[in-house]
């Protein structure tokens, strides 16, 4: 099961592309992790591989959900939508939050902490099915399909009267320079990731920063790599809620590593309905 | 004694411009500030001010020093340079620091805050006289004069091969692209202003946003207002420092109100050199 969501993910001639995924160990000279142990973390887009060094791999103790739940929601992007949102964004009950990109791994999840803590939030997704999931599964306030909008500055005015406190930035570009004209004072914003710009040849211009100065925005970029050591802490804290059916998780998945070229370029025009996920292989 | 630096001037038609001014109580109804003593705060551009509140008035103890200086080292610009150096900026010791706009009232103190601080400085200015005050009075470890650069990129990597870990941002635009190509992992932006947009009909746009993510670079922007109650500690950490002359400061004074709107004007296309004062009249 490999996942085909990773940015980072490398393509060579010589070499697999390598994305983070959930796999059995068939053989191992490590004594952490033994034959017919589940663990999570980066391998290569292969049905078997040879991993090195076990940096980075997480072993799975708990099989009553899902596996293929470590590639999203227990995995990284559940780690990365936590330490963002808790430590980056620094959220307050009843604060005004808004996610892009809502109804991916991250999103889907940011959406439903921002509830958990007592705050307003609202999202944006590419089509109308997304919206739905947004507003009737995940519990958000409300939802916009930003293809429809004409003017993004407009759109996010709309929903937030108010405006912003908290922006969990997944898109980048118009998304960005719309929200910056619509933050309040001491907002915040968490750059997870900006999508609209990674295979732009020049990144667009965003031209509303003067927001930052006028109204004390603080924009922080991090890495859930340094969420790291909080990963059993997330567990204790995510497991109950995701047993209790408290919080909902949304995959897409596709059959056979065959397809997993095609679900990683549908990444980027917003093909997929929340968590993309490659299986390989059953278990 | 009026500032013209400010940038929130008001210009109406029935109401004289408010600045930054020092001035001497001719008669008060307020009980804390008597006839003959001394304030800096918000006043009028003219040579007698009503003013109907005494809330963003500051009594001056020490007259020992130029009554012009709490116009700026020892008013606004000086407390803005503390609070943005030192809360936002979060320096330490052998840390890369980059203050553009670096000869102003603000740029050229947080200079040599961060040369206190042990951290390297580099200064830019739009001026070869400026560039010289930077290196030869204010201490700066290196200055350069952006508009004799035809690639801010290129020049800030020059002045930087390792990165910059702090920005002290004055002017934005093509300068903060610049910053953000060069910034360095968990690097911090204080946004302090962005002069070189304030009178653009449409801000220039910012292209290397994504560093923010690569990087997990934070940009705060902040306002002086939150230091005020730091004040006094700001005077005790650095009157000492001026009377001992192991901080330096530098104005363009200016004679006559009648050269206000000059003075003001001037600021946007560099013509002063260090922080620009109107003298309306000598106590």
């Amino acid at each position: 099961m490999a996942d085909g969501s990773e940015k980072n993910a490398v393509v060579s001639n010589k070499k697999p592309i390598t994305g983070l995924g959930v796999s059995k160990v068939i053989d191992s000279r490590n004594p952490e992790l033994k034959e017919g142990d589940l663990f999570w973390g980066i391998t290569g887009w292969e049905e078997y591989s040879l991993l090195k060094s076990s940096e980075g791999l997480f072993k799975i103790h708990h099989t009553d959900i899902p596996l293929s739940y470590y590639t999203g929601i227990l995995g990284m992007p559940g780690l990365t939508a936590y330490g963002g949102f808790y430590e980056v964004c620094a959220p307050k009950k009843g604060e005004y939050v808004f996610v892009s990109a809502a109804s991916g791994a991250v999103g889907q999840l940011v959406g439903q902490f921002a509830k958990l803590m007592g705050c307003y939030v609202v999202g944006s997704a590419g089509t109308q099915d997304k919206v739905e999931l947004l507003k009737n599964k995940f519990g958000f306030d409300d939802a916009f399909n930003y293809k429809e909008e004409p003017d993004l500055n407009a759109a996010v005015k709309r929903y937030f009267p108010e405006g912003i406190d908290i922006y969990f930035e997944n898109v980048g570009g118009k998304m960005l320079d719309a929200v910056l004209l619509n933050m309040r004072v001491r907002g915040r914003i968490a750059v997870c990731g900006m999508i609209s710009q990674y295979n732009c040849d020049q990144p667009e211009g965003v031209h509303n920063l003067m927001s930052i100065v006028y109204k004390r925005v603080r924009i922080e970029g991090f890495a859930v790599a340094d969420y790291y050591p909080q990963y059993s802490k997330f567990l204790d804290f995510i497991l109950p809620y995701i047993r209790e059916g408290k919080i909902k998780y949304v995959e897409d998945i596709v059959e056979g590593l065959e397809n997993g070229p095609t679900a990683l370029i549908g990444l980027f025009n917003g093909r997929n309905v929340g968590k993309q996920v490659v299986v390989v292989a059953s278990q």
